[in-house]
């Protein structure tokens, strides 16, 4: 067979830590027989640990070579990234490409890029990095039917939640330990807020449900707002705290998805992510609960993926995308209901009244708290609980479909309404 | 590109647990495009869930029937399955199987079958169920530079470890359990005496390594003499037991491999496999440390990888051996030390001057233990710890390459001689 396979000659954009990193991993799998042409780079200046006349900041260079079959983009500029790689598409070169954040804007050109050009779009690094989450989605997950998705897609985030547990950093402490040891970005907003966990989540919700959405439209947020308080809760109640990206099928099909923290129980398989690693845990009809766990980030851990993808390029390896185009695609939810956990320094900032029910209400000195559970449109269309002073955590197994938290309702109302402190709508 | 896919027109051969699994599985999965022409059984007169045209105990209405191009082989008789799939090859049809001790003991000719008919033989099921194991080392692993590969891939065993542990039952009421909840087969041996972990292991180590050996010349064994003193003795230290297959490269390239009872550390993510699931723990160049953890065994997750398996036959996908075929393949190494605990009742059946080095002995009232550092080879070419009354279970990290062993000892010797007990060979 091997002899069939595809020479793969190589134009790379950009030479940072990721393409670094392709470039020595190459260098260590001669078997591959793929070879660098050309890098593209913007900074002549910098000194690169390779030979001179293999750079260029000349992109016609690499797009325009016949010879160069295969582009490797790594680039950080979102825009140039997409530039590049649908001029490589149209040019007939098949592209790798590690850009989440571009991959994620332009999601939908990039599906349709792909239908007209005929040319492969991998991706495999930009989720997961090292975890092949996403072939195995188009692969082995192809016929099953998913329940339900639910991840740790961002390793900086992950780390600082994993030092403010279990090395009793607070949150910005956490945050610098993160930044010296290369774990956040200088500016690290796109991290802890949660836009690169939503970026990786909306494509990932195309290979796993054939959605095709915007991240904007995605109901997420980071860890920026979670206090040492909160970590005490979560102590108290052998809970750690996760930037949980999930999407579970309701009843009717429909998919519940967001990006929040959540309460997770220690026998969750998301609990056992610690530091830079992500997990994802898929549930599916005959496969039943699967965890994947990985590296989810650093320089050789993304150039593997990167490999991964290049070695399927030898076959001429296309994603199908078949949950969209050969079922029938889902679409997303808002029709259910959360249970959350909202802790802050004043119950005036809490419009309580939003909430379907208050389980439990506490003071502390330093911080209160309430459980309840919201609709999800609700929270869609509110702002409070974006509040600098306010944080909002989804507790275990916190998704309910609207009829079963409307029942779970009423039998609270009815049997223990006297047991909860409530406040009717 | 979903009207280039080859149709399915399988003949299913087995109609137990997996067999009707596979059944209902495609049932309803209509989007594969995969029909079943023919089941074969062997006992006509039980009661089937399927249309009675459907059966037949004649193999040759499927092996000669041209419009059949998958032959799906679920049965128990190993040799039956293999003369099944040989045929089937030789017939140019495509085979999908889980039958791993089939598998295991005709790995040799089973891949001069597949280059001879150039015939795709696929088995995911067999190995890990639901766990994608197979393909990921095929495909994801390419390239990548395996440096150890450690995994339960028994859940029968785990089953009945987690239930001693968890359950506070002993060995034979937690083996009563798992045989009640279908766990475990009426004869446990496979499973419990390790055969099961050893033929799984021998396969996986020809797509990680591209190592071909015969189960019966690797080390192992299984769980059968794992006592309570044991467990609390991994209880005080803050281990759990698993039933463990490991392969580490070592320093000079060879392959150390073995599936023994280990203690793990609750940091490992083997320990986080509870019950019946399978897990895999990858160590590589690139990729570093992954983790893949699913159910091991069931009707529907071994359907669901079969299902995975016929979704690939659609492209002719084939399983390349890269390890072995594209690359220098490594050999097994029996030239490395085990760190390992020993209980006995009596000292008397352990022979403490084949061990390298004594660290400690232990006298309790019920049983003794000792820990100490032995060589793999003295191990391989003895059998006393095969003994009814002696548990061998290896420590955690307890493969150590000779030089290094010589290294510790050394150390050990010098500076702290006094502190063990020290048995002079």
């Amino acid at each position: 067979m091997s002899d069939t396979h595809k020479t793969l000659v190589i134009g790379l954009f950009g030479f940072g830590v990721v393409g670094e990193g392709v470039y020595k991993v190459l260098k260590q799998t001669p078997s591959l027989k793929a070879t660098i042409k050309k890098v593209c780079i913007k900074n002549p200046e910098k000194e690169r640990d390779g030979p001179a006349e293999l750079f260029t900041t000349d992109k016609r260079e690499l797009l325009d070579d016949a010879e160069i079959n295969v582009i490797v983009e790594v680039i950080n500029d979102a825009d140039a990234a997409f530039e590049i790689v649908s001029e490589a598409m149209t040019n007939k070169k098949s592209v790798v490409s590690a850009s989440k954040k571009m991959i994620a804007e332009h999601l939908c050109e990039l599906l349709i890029l792909q239908q007209a050009t005929k040319m492969s779009l991998l991706y495999e690094a930009a989720a997961g990095a090292s975890i092949p989450i996403i072939r195995n989605l188009e692969e082995y997950y192809d016929n099953d039917l998913l329940h339900s998705m639910r991840a740790i897609v961002n390793g900086s985030t992950n780390f600082i939640l994993t030092k403010m547990f279990t090395g009793n950093l607070n949150y910005f402490q956490a945050l610098l330990l993160a930044k010296q040891l290369g774990f956040a970005e200088t500016d690290p907003v796109l991290d802890v807020e949660g836009h690169d966990a939503a970026h990786k989540w909306s494509f990932l919700l195309t290979h796993a449900f054939g959605i095709v959405v915007n991240h904007h439209t995605l109901v997420y947020t980071g860890i920026q707002r979670i206090d040492a308080g909160d970590a005490r809760f979560a102590a108290e109640k052998e809970y750690e705290i996760k930037l949980v990206a999930e999407a579970k099928k309701m009843e009717n099909d429909m998919i519940a998805a967001f990006v929040l923290p959540q309460f997770v129980n220690k026998t969750d398989p998301l609990a056992f992510v610690r530091d830079e690693n992500n997990g994802v845990v898929i549930e599916s009809g005959f496969a039943d609960r699967q965890f994947f766990y990985g590296k989810g980030a650093g320089s050789f851990p993304t150039a593997s993926a990167i490999l991964s993808d290049l070695s399927a390029l030898r076959y001429d390896y296309k994603y199908e995308y078949k949950k969209l185009y050969h079922h029938a695609p889902c679409s997303l939810s808002n029709d259910f209901f959360l249970e959350v956990y909202v802790s802050y320094d004043s119950v005036r900032h809490v419009p309580t009244e939003q909430f379907a029910i208050i389980r439990t209400t506490h003071r502390r000195q330093d911080r209160c708290y309430l459980i309840g559970t919201i609709s999800f449109k609700t929270l869609q269309n509110s702002t409070w609980w974006r509040d600098p002073d306010i944080s909002l955590i989804v507790m275990p197994d916190g998704v309910n479909h609207a009829a079963a938290a409307q029942l779970k309702l009423s039998a609270h109302r009815s049997v223990e309404e006297n047991k909860y402190e409530y406040f009717p709508r």
